[in-house]
């Protein structure tokens, strides 16, 4: 893959607990800003039940459509931990114990503690491929294209550095963002002419309310740097024409 | 619809601000807390870009899987708000103006403020229902199953009780929770068991990390209290056993 090329990726979140509400999810935001810094553009999100069928039907949607689908969560001991199984199944792949990450976790616990519940943790795919997790032991795993990562907020955080080798991302997705006094209503048309004389430039624009003021973040994105700068440059002109408070966010 | 019918809904974040990571959703916990509590359960919830082809696609595939789809996002003054029109598009319907959101905005606005930017927020598929908006005058609205809100949390928030009359939910889904301070490879066979016995209920397991300790909270949800009750005196039985402390979470 070359550095020209764009990359793209899906998350699949797989979890009851976000479902209901009663969990807050925020592995999508740590994953899609990690992607991000490395040329990985996320295409779709899905947050979806513990259900065998709708994991393994999504899995099969979403790995063909994208160049990585990474999933987080149902990689633990309980029985509502199916992400691995579904994985195999969505591959068409024995579901078997991994020998290396049996012998990690062989010597991760103490003599004796390497229990039948534990032992869960290290069924994977067939020729899984591991990924080491420095946090609880339990490693996560890719099959192709798909990577399988805990649910578990910080232990998800520290396994993302061992997975930068794997990963191949294209140009880095870079992002310039004007913070200004104002309301959407009173840039709306300005911005749009941008927009317009821009059409390759991803250009967003957000309203914030902040140390009770109301403000708009307008952000630019493009793999491009200079054509950001060209595009911000039109933006701060019909911004101070307007005489709008440029502002830091 | 009776009492008795399960009711589902999907979630629809449209924004290009949740996938580069810039901006953590949390409107997918409040529309799944606030269904939850109003007896309708969230099957699947998707995140995807301001592209008008990908949000028709989803609406059309999710509009007819569910009883309520809910979009949040998009529904501003600035060009890449296009979730109104790209509901006039999967529902096959004329895009035009609403003339009560015209006159509710036309009102809210001070003589002369009612601008071009902001009369685009009045454009609307044909024969929309408005849903109001207490906090910033520009309502969102429905059409048939599909409900669309703001993707500024705090104004989203604000919306739903205006919107409790026009969503019939079915029983409503309660839980009960059990936190024990131990690791779920120590209560994972148990727990299977009590989940083998009683199939019907959903049991949830999630580890956390408070306060410098490590615990797991078990989720048991059902329609029925009964059942609930059951299944966590079963649970507690084998906490006793194992000489697991329950805590306060």
């Amino acid at each position: 893959m070359t550095k020209n090329t764009k990359v793209n990726a899906a998350i699949i979140i797989i979890g009851n607990e976000i479902l209901s509400g009663r969990t807050q999810d925020t592995n999508t935001s740590t994953l899609a800003n990690w992607l991000n810094s490395i040329g990985v553009k996320v295409n779709e999100v899905r947050v979806i039940p513990d259900i065998e069928k709708t994991i393994v039907d999504t899995l099969n949607t979403l790995r063909k459509k994208n160049d990585y689908v990474f999933t987080t969560g149902g990689i633990g001991p309980t029985h509502d931990d199916i992400t691995a199984e579904s994985v195999a199944k969505a591959f068409d792949l024995k579901y078997e114990i991994h020998d290396v990450a049996f012998k990690i976790l062989e010597e991760y616990y103490k003599p004796g503690e390497f229990n039948e519940g534990r032992q869960k943790m290290v069924w994977m795919p067939e020729k899984a491929e591991l990924i080491l997790n420095p946090t609880s032991g339990a490693p996560g795993f890719s099959v192709k294209n798909v990577f399988c990562l805990p649910g578990v907020p910080s232990i998800l955080k520290s396994m993302l550095g061992g997975l930068k080798n794997k990963i191949v991302g294209g140009e880095p997705i870079l992002s310039h963002t004007i913070s200004l006094r104002t309301v959407e209503s009173e840039i709306a048309n300005s911005l749009t002419k941008v927009q317009d004389q821009n059409k390759d430039i991803e250009i967003g624009s957000y309203p914030f309310f902040h140390a009770g003021k109301l403000g708009v973040s307008i952000v630019v994105r493009s793999e491009n740097q200079s054509k950001i700068d060209k595009c911000s440059s039109q933006i701060l002109k019909f911004v101070n024409e307007k005489k709008i408070e440029v502002v830091d966010r």
